[in-house]
């Protein structure tokens, strides 16, 4: 591609470093925001930065939040004793959304990947184990995306945890609610028929 | 969307308001620029930033440039006589890449759109027209989309030089080179026979 201009190719290529942003899509985006006033370019560079200078991160549970401790973890009638492991705060908003859990959270920041150069002294790992070791959990759901890179980070927290007192569960995969069996894969149809539940439980579930 | 902060909020709405961007697609690019270092988003913003302040278009053609007036217009190779109109920056790239175009290009930064609220004057139409009347132009490639838009402001401009001496001409539309004819809509097919060139003519062009 042959800009016109040094200043645009620059802020084509800057935007084209976002993950899933072409050369097209980011010249697409430059030029949009050329054609908008300047406050929104301004609105736009200045909440990154700001975001990017002054985002804290909970200190007992790792989201991102404005205050030292999160909402979640300072809300008292939150059950402290129940903790889910998750990748990133993406998954805490998804399962705040569903309203049916009230526990706390702890976010590891991402999965172990050896391809990606990410180890267990990249992730939040030590601060979950030191929480476990203190005592008051009692039950660590492990709710890491079922990848390899999942599957690894979490037997990794399983084998850290060895020797503690704690209960450890895991997420329950299975068909989709909606979903016809006949279009499931294999591996999803075969765990939902071994981890098969009372009938009177899923009805209470609706 | 349930956010656990207002600076992460904001961020992920400035980014949303980007064309095609939504809330989820913004969060998952604020989330990627957290997790890079510092220099990322700030390399980011402020190459947005002084596009923005520092922008400049060419005074001859619109076309957004560094130098007053754009490399394509201070070639002294370029055929003066032949300008050609197109809506913006993009599709001179597209033509350039061509290489089979040496006059010189007018942008118009857009169409005519009464939905949009974007209205001739919004448009660089006057300076088309006072460059027509100037005199050195002989030929106006108007090649602006086949939509209604593009219609309405190449009728409009057309409508405006009536009574100056210059020829307009406008793209060819047909069948794309290698596209079977069969799978084409009729109106192109429609248009690629009325319009029929001669067969040495094609022969050249390859």
């Amino acid at each position: 591609m042959e800009f016109s201009s040094k200043l645009l190719e620059n802020a084509v290529y800057e935007m084209s470093q976002l993950p899933g942003i072409g050369k097209r899509t980011a010249l697409r985006l430059v030029l949009h925001l050329l054609k908008q006033p300047e406050e929104r370019t301004e609105l736009l560079a200045h909440a990154l930065l700001k975001l990017k200078s002054e985002v804290n991160f909970c200190k007992n549970c790792h989201n991102i939040s404005d205050t030292e401790v999160c909402e979640i973890c300072a809300n008292p009638k939150r059950d402290e004793t129940l903790v889910c492991v998750v990748e990133d705060i993406r998954d805490v908003m998804a399962i705040e959304n569903t309203s049916q859990y009230n526990g706390l959270y702890h976010v590891l920041g991402g999965k172990i990947s050896p391809m990606e150069g990410v180890g267990p002294q990249d992730l939040n790992i030590a601060s979950l184990v030191k929480k476990v070791r203190d005592g008051t959990i009692k039950e660590l759901i492990l709710a890491l995306s079922s990848t390899m890179e999942g599957d690894t980070t979490n037997f990794y927290i399983y084998k850290q945890l060895e020797g503690l007192e704690v209960t450890t569960s895991t997420i329950a995969r299975g068909i989709s609610v909606g979903d016809e069996l006949e279009y499931a894969d294999e591996v999803t149809l075969g765990r939902s028929i071994i981890n098969r539940v009372p009938f009177e439980s899923s009805m209470k579930a609706n």
